[in-house]
């Protein structure tokens, strides 16, 4: 799961960078930047040294990732859209949500530190490519896509305080956080602004 | 004073993403960051876990602020520029700066090391939001109010030089960053910039 | 070499808030972010304590290239642009890749780490001051800069995997990245993006 999500990450991150006519070194950074800026805030927010800079193969799987944006980019508009990659980001999504909450829990933080640290490792890369391309991050306005991480890695705490053991929290954090990705996708759920409740009368 | 600074800091933040149309996620996700993003900075400087991420009373302070603001912001237009925001802010700013020198002078950084993290601490959840929402820290260009940080911190160094005690420094950190920005706000104090103070003749 | 690299990239940032109108303080923060930003953010990906917070004579440097930019803009339009900032901006690209990869070479990363961290400790602070200024880092559409940085670490981690001292290794990083670099600027060497290439048919 973890290969897929780097791969389907840098993907989507370099055709971002693609279309807003970046050279190839722009493209390269953004796509591992979106790969791999999650994880390492994890890793920085727990003080050790990010696994992605230990690691020839991730950083190979994440090249693969930018590659095949480039590669895809010469037949089709918007390769990110793809209903592949969109399965295959929920994918990532789900394994990178999970990955942070694991290492959360070994670092002893509390339960919403487990739910931040497991829902930044997810999106965070996401976000930081955005500001990369000079826009606000998507996961704060558009869409329901870091929700799913929270409801993840939500399930992932709750499993554990009702004394499951860490792999069976772990498959219920992954299976939550696709799932609600996948009938959000389906569905084409969005969170509410306050503007939309209709609440304000100024 | 630490209490008032989150409620206040995450009500700002939040009332700024509302009024950019951001989602309920993305509206409690810069309201968090500009409460935390701070103290996190300094944590990670100093290379310690995050504190916010250990202690669930504070998230619940933040969380607090960011209810206030959807709730004001149905009667308010402008939540985050009310009076009481203001004084609330003012005291946030101060206690902020003042834990922000101590935790550096606790880590052995130079005096300048002891301003820049009291400075960081205070108001770089504000210029984290603000990337967020897709803008230049408005603390670079408008306003006295990062200023006031800086007279705070080294206040607290140049009382810590003199033989002042921790607590006696640290008082008057808080005093002179509170009063500054209380100042400042009254009196509508800025900064000049290069253009406006007349030196440039091409 | 470092040096002038500190006091060229203050320079830099400071002459870019200058144009944008920042006020003394925000030409201060740019200035500061692209000297030191590179290195602390080096420092953190190895959990360390940032050099630059516990060195009085780093932050000196520092500020004396923020006070040069203010003075420089009295008189010339675009100080940064000027053939002698160039130059020193190029020194200080050497400077700052040659630091990363041996700090990242002592921290034990992989040969892809070193690269990374030798090129984030010489572009990450220009990277960050665009950020701060609400632009996308240029280094990543423009120019052919970052790229310097990735050949001399290169030329770095294949010195020493050839067998030469880390001074050695260290003396070919330096040469290789201001040679680049000022060929680079002396020819405008660009790097092309996807369009360029000719490769989209949609």
């Amino acid at each position: 799961m973890n290969t897929i999500g780097l791969v389907a990450f840098a993907l989507v991150g370099s055709s971002k960078a693609i279309r807003e006519e970046f050279d190839v070194f722009g493209i390269t950074i953004v796509g591992l930047a979106m790969a791999f800026a999650g994880g390492a805030t994890r890793d920085l927010l727990v003080t050790r040294v990010p696994l992605a800079l230990q690691s020839p193969i991730e950083i190979g799987l994440g090249l693969l990732g930018v590659s095949l944006a480039i590669a895809l980019s010469v037949v089709l508009p918007s390769p990110d859209t793809h209903p592949i990659t969109l399965v295959s980001d929920a994918i990532g999504l789900a394994a990178f949500t999970t990955t942070g909450a694991i290492v959360a829990t070994e670092a002893g933080v509390s339960a919403f530190g487990v739910v931040a640290i497991g829902t930044i490792n997810a999106v965070g890369g996401g976000a930081f490519a955005d500001i990369l391309l000079d826009k606000s991050p998507f996961i704060l306005f558009d869409d329901f896509y870091a929700s799913c991480a929270v409801f993840g890695a939500g399930a992932y705490v709750i499993a554990g305080t009702v004394g499951a053991s860490g792999s069976t929290a772990a498959g219920v954090c992954a299976v939550v956080t696709v799932v609600t990705r996948l009938v959000a996708v389906t569905y084409d759920w969005n969170l509410p602004t306050v503007q939309g409740l209709g609440l304000l009368n100024h």
